[in-house]
């Protein structure tokens, strides 16, 4: 039986954020019912709620960084069970038969339904995280470890598993020079996350008004971007770098840091298409590289890699009736360094 | 003691080439004297010829696709002797002890000499291989193996490892699929060589007035670019995508080639700047990237490769005094697909 919860939702393209209620579809065999304890607030919502990217589904419930605890499964369940600490990311369902689902690589099947702003298999529209209950295929469902901060565990979901990913895959460890560029609320964990790994860290941002708070989450190095001495000075030093800024860059400047056979991975969309000289790789085998959230095995890899290392993001916790105020002070760069929506308040 | 020896240069930027001589040092203990017997003509001296990358030293001797053989070995050498077939590729000497160099990729040296539009650790300006002889450091010298084709063995040093070493690197063999783009000097070896490492090998060519060739030297699959049904027909297709083409293409359309984790790496150097969406590379983590020929101990493995694949390039034999004829086929695309100078007509 469809349930109505409580949840905050953009009524159309550009509002600011409401009370609403929304259905939620009975808990099926392999669902399960997640009683939402934190919603974080990614920069990608307020992308989507504002329609900067595309035509959106609205009314638009945001969030896809949840935590919380199960309060119902389905028979078929085996996965999680009530009373369980639960995690919710970018995505809700894949078609689990594509070369990517296959190969544990469900954030890039073309057939997947994302958390909110999407269409569910079952034809009805997927709703967000900002809400007090959400059901979900239990196959999409991760494990929080209770030892992770609570609050802070809910943007591990999306900009925990967007660092960790790439992170991973081109080898930040020990031995290995990885710069992270912006500290916001996706590089403020890509530091950790790295330091963790055994890396040596670097964070570029445009100032160095964190420079602080970058050296006690781990990293062994901060430059300001708005200095060209960085530019001289980093020359041809990094293995690896992370770039978590949407804002368009010089590449060539960046890709300049890098050293023979290094990588500039993206994780931000700029809107427009960018500029790059072919020169800037060539000469040094050098890629330029893009980097999408994780698949769910990788995702909880990368939850259990947080519990044991304690790395949760930095947060500001707030009620629901400030998310609107929230999201402009997200957009001047005012938060250190993500802001996680109590629900008990929607 | 110096020597004189004939050459063809370009007098100054943009001439024509003519007749000339040019002084060779005296054999060092670590040199050997090299009677050249073909050189080939690589796009790129055509661009230097004419100073379309940088201010060049004139008077200019093009070539770094030289075959020969020792004529004179300094008493040091031990790897190359009088008598032997050897070859010298884009470079003459690097620093032996940057890190490029200590990880034998010598080509990424920041004080090696090229072979021409140089100048030597000792001052001299380097003169290239349209010549009859070249006195090199026997460290830089490569030996070819007698079972390769001695004309088609000379674009090897040049065209032959700027497709060996990304092939190589990117892992292009068994169950992998690769698309070469291009078929001119680069291209058709890109083809034999992708072949003979056993990838499955599709052709992208401006039209498909090649196909029969491609075909012929190994490919599987042939498609015209210039047709937008090949862009359909083709998404996710690759693993790689190897580009030898230096005019400016739509990266993206080529990113959607491109399977999960795919590659596309850019041997050719665009004049201007390219565009490039990052979403290209993030929805599938894509990397683009770029590689400039090879160092020596891959150069040599790629001579030995290719005389156990009775690999070489496809040539059409020329005398000096067509050099500047043959410049101009090259630029409008008329050659099958290398020329190579006979030596002895400097």
């Amino acid at each position: 039986m469809t349930t109505t919860v409580n949840a905050y939702a953009a009524p159309a393209a550009g509002a600011p954020l409401a009370p609403t209620t929304v259905p939620r579809r009975a808990v099926g065999p392999n669902d399960v019912l997640i009683e939402i304890r934190y919603s974080g607030i990614c920069h990608s919502d307020i992308h989507q709620a504002r329609d900067e990217w595309r035509p959106g589904n609205f009314p638009m419930v945001p969030g896809h960084e949840i935590v919380g605890v199960v309060s119902a499964a389905g028979e078929a369940v085996t996965r999680h069970k009530v009373g369980d600490r639960v995690g919710v990311g970018c995505f809700v369902d894949s078609c689990r038969k594509c070369e990517a689902c296959l190969a544990g690589l469900e954030q890039y099947c073309r057939n997947g339904t994302a958390t909110y702003n999407d269409t569910g298999a079952d034809g009805t529209p997927a709703y967000g995280g900002y809400s007090t209950h959400i059901v979900v295929d239990a196959d999409y469902v991760l494990a929080v470890p209770e030892s992770i901060d609570y609050a802070g565990a809910a943007p591990l979901l999306c900009a925990g598993i967007t660092l960790y990913s790439p992170l991973r895959h081109w080898g930040a460890g020990p031995g290995k020079r990885v710069a992270i560029v912006g500290m916001g609320g996706l590089g403020h964990v890509g530091v950790k996350l790295a330091h963790a790994m055994g890396a040596e860290v670097t964070v570029l941002s445009q100032t160095l008004s964190k420079k602080d708070d970058g050296l006690r989450l781990g990293a062994d190095d901060f430059h300001a971007t708005s200095d060209p001495q960085t530019f001289r000075e980093l020359a041809g030093r990094f293995d690896l770098i992370v770039n978590t800024v949407s804002a368009d860059l010089d590449l060539d400047a960046y890709l300049r840091l890098l050293r023979i056979d290094g990588t500039m991975v993206n994780l931000g969309l700029p809107s427009e298409a960018s500029s790059v000289r072919l020169s800037s790789l060539i000469g040094g085998r050098k890629s330029l590289a893009g980097s999408m959230i994780g698949g769910i095995a990788e995702t909880q890899e990368m939850l259990d890699f947080c519990a044991e290392h304690q790395i949760a993001a930095e947060v500001e916790l707030i009620s629901a009736d400030r998310i609107n105020e929230a999201y402009e002070r997200v957009l001047s760069s005012d938060v250190r360094y993500r802001f996680v929506i109590d629900a008990t308040s929607f």
